[in-house]
C-alpha cells in the first residue's frame, strides 16, 4: 500500500450506498502535508510530460491542485461552478453533474486563462462516474490546449469514469484505486497498481 | 507600496460597481508564487500568535488558506457552502450573504473539526461587507475556538467589514486596503498601512 491508501485505511470512513469519507485529511479538514506528499506524487508520475498549466474544478480540488502546480512552477486555474445563464461569451462552459448532490453545474473557465497550445495537467480530488472530468477536459480542448494527463487522488474503480476516460486515450493515473469497499466490515480494497 | 498592491495596480481591473477583478492571479487563475508570498506575509503578521488551524470558507480562500497553514505546520479547515437544510445535526451552521451573487448560503463546518480551546486563524481572500467573515468567526465560537486572527488579502475599506469587524475587537489584518477606486481613470487609491 502506499501512503495514500494507508492514510484512506486509518482515516477514511465508509457510509452506505459506497460513500467515501476522506473529510478529515483531504476534502473538509486538510492534512497540509499529506497534500503536499500527494503533490510530490503526481510531479514524479507526470513529471516527463510537459506542463504548463494545472487545472481543476472548485472547491475540494482547488488546494491539492495548488501544490501540484508550485511543485511543477507554473500557474493554476480553477473552474468556477455557475448557475447563471448570463455568462457574457467570455467563458469557456460545460456542464457537469454531481454524484453527490444529484444535481446539474455548469462550470466555466475564463477564456483569458486557456489558450491554444498550452499544456494542461487535470488535477482532482476523485474520479467516479467521470462528469466533473470530461468537463474540464472538455473545457481544456474547447480552449485547443493539450490534456497532457489527469491526476486523481481517489479513484472509484467499480464506477465508469475511469474506465471510460481512459478508452478516450487520456493519461489518468490515480494516486488510490477502490475496487470494493464495504461499509457493513469497513474493509476497502485497491486495485493493485504496479510501482512507477 | 507593498508587493500586493504593486500587483494589483498592474494586473487588477476596476469594474463599474466597485468590482475589482483579480481573476488572473488570485481568484480565478492563481500565480502560486505570488501566493506564497502572501502566506509568508501573514506568517510574519500572526507569528506572535498560537495557530493550531486555519480556516477559510470555499472556493476561492482554499488555495491561500492552504499556503498558510504549511507556513504555520497546521491542518486547515474549510467551511463549505450548503444548500441542504437536511444537515445532520453534526455541523456547525451561519448564514452568509454574498456580495457577488447576491443570494444567502448556510456555511457549514463539520463539528469534528473545530474544538473548544483550538486556536484559529481565518483567512480569506475579500473582505467587504463582512458577512462571510462573520460567519466564519460565529463558526468557531460556536465550537468554543479562540479566534487569534482573521487574515485577509483584499479588503475593500469602503465598505463597513472590516471596520465592524475590528470594533467587535479581532485583530484584522488586510494585506492590501482599497479606500477608493474609479473605473473610468483606472485609479486606485490603497489606505497607508504601517510596516510592522
Amino acid at each position: 500500500m502506499n501512503f495514500l491508501e494507508k492514510r484512506i485505511i486509518k482515516d477514511g470512513v465508509i457510509k452506505p450506498g459506497n460513500v467515501l469519507k476522506v473529510d478529515s485529511f483531504l476534502n473538509h479538514q486538510m492534512d497540509i502535508e499529506l497534500i503536499e506528499e500527494i503533490a510530490k506524487e503526481f510531479k514524479r508520475r507526470f513529471g516527463n510530460k510537459t506542463v504548463t498549466k494545472v487545472m481543476t474544478i472548485e472547491a475540494s480540488g482547488i488546494g491539492i491542485a495548488a501544490f501540484v502546480a508550485k511543485e511543477f512552477g507554473v500557474p493554476m486555474v480553477f473552474a468556477k461552478k455557475s448557475k447563471s445563464i448570463n455568462l457574457d461569451g467570455e467563458m469557456y462552459v460545460a456542464e457537469v453533474e454531481s454524484f453527490t448532490h444529484k444535481n446539474k453545474n455548469q462550470v466555466v473557465v475564463s477564456k483569458k486563462f486557456l489558450h491554444e497550445g498550452e499544456h494542461i495537467l487535470i488535477i482532482d480530488d476523485f474520479l467516479a462516474n467521470g462528469c466533473a472530468l470530461q468537463g474540464l477536459i472538455s473545457i481544456a480542448e474547447s480552449a485547443g490546449a493539450i490534456v497532457e494527463g489527469c491526476g486523481i487522488v481517489i479513484e472509484k474503480g467499480f464506477q465508469i469514469g475511469g474506465r471510460a476516460i481512459r478508452n478516450m486515450g487520456y493519461h489518468v493515473e490515480s494516486l488510490a484505486i477502490v475496487d470494493s469497499m464495504d461499509d457493513v466490515n469497513g474493509t476497502i480494497n485497491f486495485r493493485e497498481q504496479e510501482e512507477k
